[in-house]
């Protein structure tokens, strides 16, 4: 089974992600493609960052992620694929692939270059149809990362602040980072960061 | 085929559904997955009940709904699964699968307590991703309904108030219970009870 | 691989556009669906015809699109299918089919005449339920287009203003015709039309 995960911010009313699936289907017949959101608000990367993280633990060993919150398309901003030990993910290199990348082992990570492997034209505003989502559907077929381009070093991937809060030691600063459609509001203060802190406070208070 | 409708009141901006189809795959990777809707208004049972039962007949025999609105998610409401005569139902005990059953033959109704077919971590605000989607893939699978929990009398399970109109001798008290997209109202007062209601008329004036 | 597109104004808070994939898929069930766009804004052909003719040039040959946008439903209006050299078309013959089709070679047109291939029962408000999902289901399944009704002259079909911008000698009259979420705005005004009337505007200054 080969699973693609679309994230994208072009929402559901264009017609932007049923051409992205089609482009894969027709590189990919076999993909299981999941539309994890089309609705980031458009252009904000650390929103679209946050929902990969939530959501790229739940998919099964293999899957690839195409990712496209891309305020930067038709610039000179790096389009990179990433090897994790489970995973892989595809999408431009300006952080929105950081908060998952900084939590899983990185196996490899290349630029993409081979023209081979996009679409026969590449527009300057569309790289979601005609780059992102060929190139996702060749690895979901098995292609391996180095025929894409050449190798990038990890250190070289755009980064995001870290997705936690910052624990003092008598005060915790935490932010509010999300807030779903049932008014759940999502800190960045980490349950384990959380037991530290109790755990510490009691030794000190014995 | 084995098809797995999902109907639930988690949108499309969040991730949630698209982790529940993933989640569903993983478990039975042939499933075709459709999304009846993800938009019913969050935690309305009633509404997501309507839209149940407007959808269902539709479907092939030995379909899978994964229903999930569900205000009362941890708590100590019932999870079921229910299998009529022609489709299996799955969500909580909250009166959301009742004008459902209560126009089906109900063959057998089962409280979801086995968590060998949950996963490996059940979260307290998120049974459709930890219970309600990994139970429906399984019965997708072929799993028997007995495996999952003990047996519930049908009388048991919780109900809405009958959708039908008040049928007087010379009124009707019809409620709007749905407008949908376009401004069609959708009334309670069914086909067949309007017609016999006229036909007794009819007969009075006669 | 039978591809079947779906692009059309029912929403995806009602159950409509999930009705249409289960009859689709009762059919013809290794049909890839691709939802194009169920956001059209309700009854707006143009808008329809636009996002169709946007998207059908990247759909792999024999892909079947199933176009509904269709406020005469329920009157004399004609339902037909439409297979060009590439691609084949269902819809409600009221201009939203006419902009691809203005731009691709028509083999044959029928009207949809034939109720051996709609559901049982066709109600008088829901064709794309009752018609068009089912007899896309066929076509995908190979039912070749003299089978679901009389052969219709090309010449009869509904048409629309052309999708082009009004050339003068000197000036160009072009419409925004869509904004998409980006704030992207799109003309009609085609490349190929500007590029010959630079070059006519250079060839006059030399």
């Amino acid at each position: 089974m080969a699973v693609i995960a679309l994230l994208t911010d072009f929402g559901t009313k264009d017609i932007y992600a049923g051409v992205m699936k089609v482009v894969i289907w027709s590189i990919c017949p076999d993909a299981q493609i999941v539309d994890l959101t089309h609705e980031i608000t458009p252009q904000d990367i650390t929103e679209g960052a946050l929902a990969l993280w939530g959501a790229f633990r739940f998919f099964p060993i293999g899957s690839v992620f195409c990712a496209v919150v891309d305020p930067g398309v038709g610039t000179e901003r790096r389009a990179i694929a990433v090897q994790t030990q489970e995973h892989f993910f595809v999408g431009p290199d300006n952080g929105l692939l950081w908060w998952v990348l900084s939590e899983s082992k990185i196996i490899k990570c290349v630029e993409l270059r081979n023209s081979t492997f996009f679409l026969p034209i590449v527009s300057k505003t569309f790289h979601g149809r005609d780059i992102f989502a060929p190139v996702s559907a060749h690895i979901a077929r098995g292609v391996s990362l180095e025929e894409f381009g050449p190798e990038l070093d990890s250190d070289e991937i755009v980064k995001l602040p870290p997705l936690k809060a910052e624990m003092g030691e008598k005060t915790i600063q935490a932010k509010v980072i999300h807030i779903d459609r049932f008014g759940n509001a999502v800190t960045n203060l980490r349950r384990e960061d959380f037991v530290k802190y109790l755990s510490n406070l009691e030794e000190k208070t014995w």
